[in-house]
């Protein structure tokens, strides 16, 4: 098993509070000197940019492909010779992700098949995964606030599968990835101290 | 094995005249008064643009992502609610395609592993694949002749691995599928004539 120690991943449900907290990780490695980069899935990257089309149904495919094109769009991610994360922690850096590998098995796991998912998700695993559990209602109801445009996964019954779906994947983690579920419904400030703790920052 | 018996599939290198004998045989079948549709990937769709973006160095990114995105661009071609070739043979048309999976295998076969190519592009197999084989120094020189921008295939000691692991392909396919190689240094009638008896027309 490849596994990226300095790469930390937070993963969420949308209106979780993950972003929020990994930016909040990004500033406080940043102001104790450390060389820091904070990214996020599906990327700004020409494949990131088809995966978001998709979502905000600017582009029709089917959910196989758009489980692919996460999947390339993570590959790019990882590996792009011009940003790639591994080229990243070659240099150095800390890289913070906001969504990795683990949202893809947890959303289209529950239309595609697993093994398929996970053969094309097939990645280095980071060696640290923050899970900001937020129930599904209290996503909905911030999300909803926040006036963000609908995309797909937005629906009630689909994010509690998803919310499940992600439980299944960080119950059966390969023993070397150091993993840490935070209540998303503290305050902010109390889940970045647990997130600090759980880093030993 | 899942199985398109009338997906008729022409593979070959670029150069090789099998667009010509694709677009020869819908003319024919065409003619015959048979609902035909002729097509051929990377496609011009969403997915397909941003493959070829790819291919002309307009979008860098590794080669495993880029076999991501030719399967999740077959995954579209095949499936997608709207144009797909699920539905059109469906609706009854006969469906000619200008490069299909093995195109993946041979092409990004000769820098990926082969067991993850033949995973991610886990599809429907086509009734009739027809390989026009074309020495590649005559592909290269026709190509030239066109004045094609070149892509990132077009080299010499690249095409000749493609073209080996097209025969490896071939002599290892399922026994439904129906298979001819055309000698692509004939004269484009004599192809025709072999095709049509190969197919029964």
């Amino acid at each position: 098993m490849s596994l990226l120690s300095h790469f930390i991943v937070f993963e969420g449900l949308d209106g979780s509070g993950k972003s929020t907290q990994a930016r909040r990780l990004a500033s406080s490695l940043a102001s104790q000197g450390k060389a820091v980069r904070l990214t996020s899935e599906p990327t700004d990257n020409p494949i990131g940019r088809l995966v978001r089309d998709v979502l905000q149904h600017r582009v029709v495919t089917s959910s196989k492909a758009l489980a692919l094109l996460y999947a390339a769009d993570r590959e790019d991610h990882l590996s792009n010779p011009g940003y790639g994360i591994l080229k990243s922690l070659d240099e150095g850096q800390v890289v913070i992700g906001d969504r990795y590998l683990h949202s893809s098995l947890a959303y289209q796991g529950v239309s595609e098949d697993m093994d398929f998912l996970k053969t094309i998700n097939d990645f280095p695993l980071p060696g640290h995964i923050i899970f900001i559990d937020t129930p599904v209602e209290e996503c909905m109801r911030r999300i909803e606030a926040r006036g963000d445009e609908k995309e797909l996964f937005d629906k009630l019954e689909y994010l509690k599968a998803v919310r499940s779906a992600f439980l299944e994947v960080f119950a059966t983690l390969p023993p070397g990835v150091r993993y840490l579920r935070v209540d998303g419904m503290l305050d902010a400030d109390s889940q970045a101290r647990q997130v600090e703790a759980f880093l030993n920052l």
